[in-house]
């Protein structure tokens, strides 16, 4: 028995070619959409609008772009988001690239849609600063190309609403997915799609435990219904220096918006699409380079120590999971004539 | 001989067509470049990645284009604009379309080109807050996408530097031209691209006096080696309680760089394409309709006090001046893997 199971152990792990023996999913063409929200072209280009307007803040110096920018890898590169009138915000912005395989949004899965994800920042005081949605749809009333926007996305009788804007927010949001990275052509079939390394990477990534919750087609969990949540306890592990050094702690997650103490640092299992291209690390930013945060990882949430090669390999592995970001033309923000919404 | 001065005044002024009798430029397609830096398309692309990347600041925020967005009317419509951590400028954004056709940049036209202009907001501290330009250079050169794409741009013993990063940042503004222009369209032939109304705003215009200053191409004075500047002084007519109310003589122009009392007050001719796209007005983003500005300076400027309808139809003249804004790509900005820049 224990030579049959050696035998096994080589079969399944003694090869580079293990890795497919999982079930390693690709990244889908198209992103789900609520039946109340179909997508659409027009949507889409209203939403990409937007999206890049300034003006939906009360400075009008801060856009969704700005904390989520789709220029480089959907987030901002901060530890923390910096708002209107340079306030701080409380944890680090997600990316917005293939958030549309998130079944819940924040961090905290506050949002059960995009489309709910969207009407928060709008507002937020440290963010976009926006009073209330009755002032950002006015704001938007008297700005003709808006109106208009409106009607083609939404029908004649559309009218500017909070509904309408974030519904087509999020559909521009649903097209922000980056296929074909080198994993995606590897789990197709193409073996020169990723390096030794990488390959070695992404047995360690399976066989040291990081795709117990980081798996499916983002790496943030399974397929789920919207409003679900893929939520983990984060640390896991709380006896490690990690977690003092990076404030691991302070934040209680999910439960700072169900109340409940056995929410307490839970968090949504991110998205772990174009991972590289999203330091700092973590919903606080604390940890500034992606080796120190699997290193954090595999401490506090698998009580493992990985070896500087194992931490090598699953970052070469991580950098595989970078994919194509569509080319994108600029929206063209429809403009007021003489007057300015905006101090 | 006052019956030969009628007929002809009759001609000249007593039809529609008149606008046309006078030297009516319209908009080149492309701008001049100095023989030190001619455009190519890879330092077109190159200076797209500069011009919107926020990690040129200091807090990785801010951006050429936060201030001067290409997808408004090139400006930020903020009276005065906002830097890193929400700090305020001393005078409002112009705009950076057709800015290729200013001799000399700024409001008080103390850079003497494009490049020289790129240089400046970068390190200043209320704008994008890099505390100087090695600095930025050393943040550059740990992007590997940079590194390649200044040796694509400027040839392969190219180094980063602040002068190969003002060319392609200066080479991308040249490109930034709004033709076509009911006002273009008009001067070439087509009788029916401006309105009745337009039309009379243009004969106002000139007859009034405003193209004395705001002539040529761009309506920013006639065309001029590059360095030298078209200033004038604003407010010429002081007298007038415009003057306090929008506070005209605070700042000194162009005499806060030359130290010298003559040139106090004196300002750059601004662009007036796509005005309209612009409000708040003035350098100090004081006046905050285009019906006000066009009433502010007829009185400071001309000295002359201006009916509502000469004002509405100036205006209405001004709105054609509004272009067709080239379709543009989003530039991928050059990843850092696993680790970020700035704070």
């Amino acid at each position: 028995m224990r030579i049959l199971l050696s035998v096994l152990f080589f079969v399944l792990v003694g090869t580079n070619s293990i890795a497919l023996a999982k079930n390693w999913l690709t990244l889908p063409d198209v992103a789900p959409a609520p039946e109340s929200n179909p997508t659409t072209p027009e949507k889409v280009e209203l939403g990409k609008m937007l999206y890049f307007d300034p003006r939906l803040s009360s400075t009008g110096t801060v856009s969704c772009n700005s904390c989520h920018n789709v220029m480089l890898g959907g987030d901002d590169n901060r530890a923390l988001s910096m708002g209107v009138h340079g306030q701080l915000g409380g944890r680090s912005a997600p990316t917005v690239w293939n958030s549309a395989f998130n079944s819940v949004q924040f961090w905290d899965g506050r949002a059960d849609s995009l489309e709910a994800q969207a009407e928060g920042p709008v507002t937020a005081g440290v963010e976009m600063g926006m009073k209330n949605w009755d002032d950002v749809v006015a704001r938007l009333e008297k700005i003709p190309g808006y109106v208009q926007a409106f009607k083609t996305a939404f029908g004649e009788d559309a009218v500017i609403s909070k509904e309408n804007a974030t519904k087509a927010i999020a559909s521009y949001e649903r097209t922000l997915i980056t296929p074909n990275s080198p994993y995606d052509r590897y789990v197709k079939g193409d073996e020169s799609a990723m390096n030794e390394q990488q390959i070695r990477g992404m047995n360690s990534f399976s066989q040291v435990g990081c795709a117990a919750c980081h798996s499916g087609a983002a790496f943030n969990g399974p397929t789920l219904p919207a409003g679900t949540g893929f939520y983990f306890y984060f640390p896991t592990f709380t006896d490690s220096d990690y977690v003092a050094k990076y404030d691991l702690l302070k934040d209680k997650g999910r439960g700072e918006v169900t109340k409940n103490n056995g929410d307490d640092h839970r968090y949504k299992v991110p998205v772990l699409r174009n991972v590289e291209l999203m330091a700092p690390y973590f919903h606080n930013g604390s940890v500034k380079t992606l080796d120190e945060a699997v290193k954090v990882m595999a401490k506090v949430q698998l009580n493992k120590v990985l070896s500087d090669e194992e931490v090598s390999d699953i970052v070469a592995f991580l950098g595989a999971l970078t994919g194509e970001f569509p080319e994108q033309t600029f929206p063209r923000l429809p403009a007021t004539s003489g007057e300015t919404l905006t101090p």
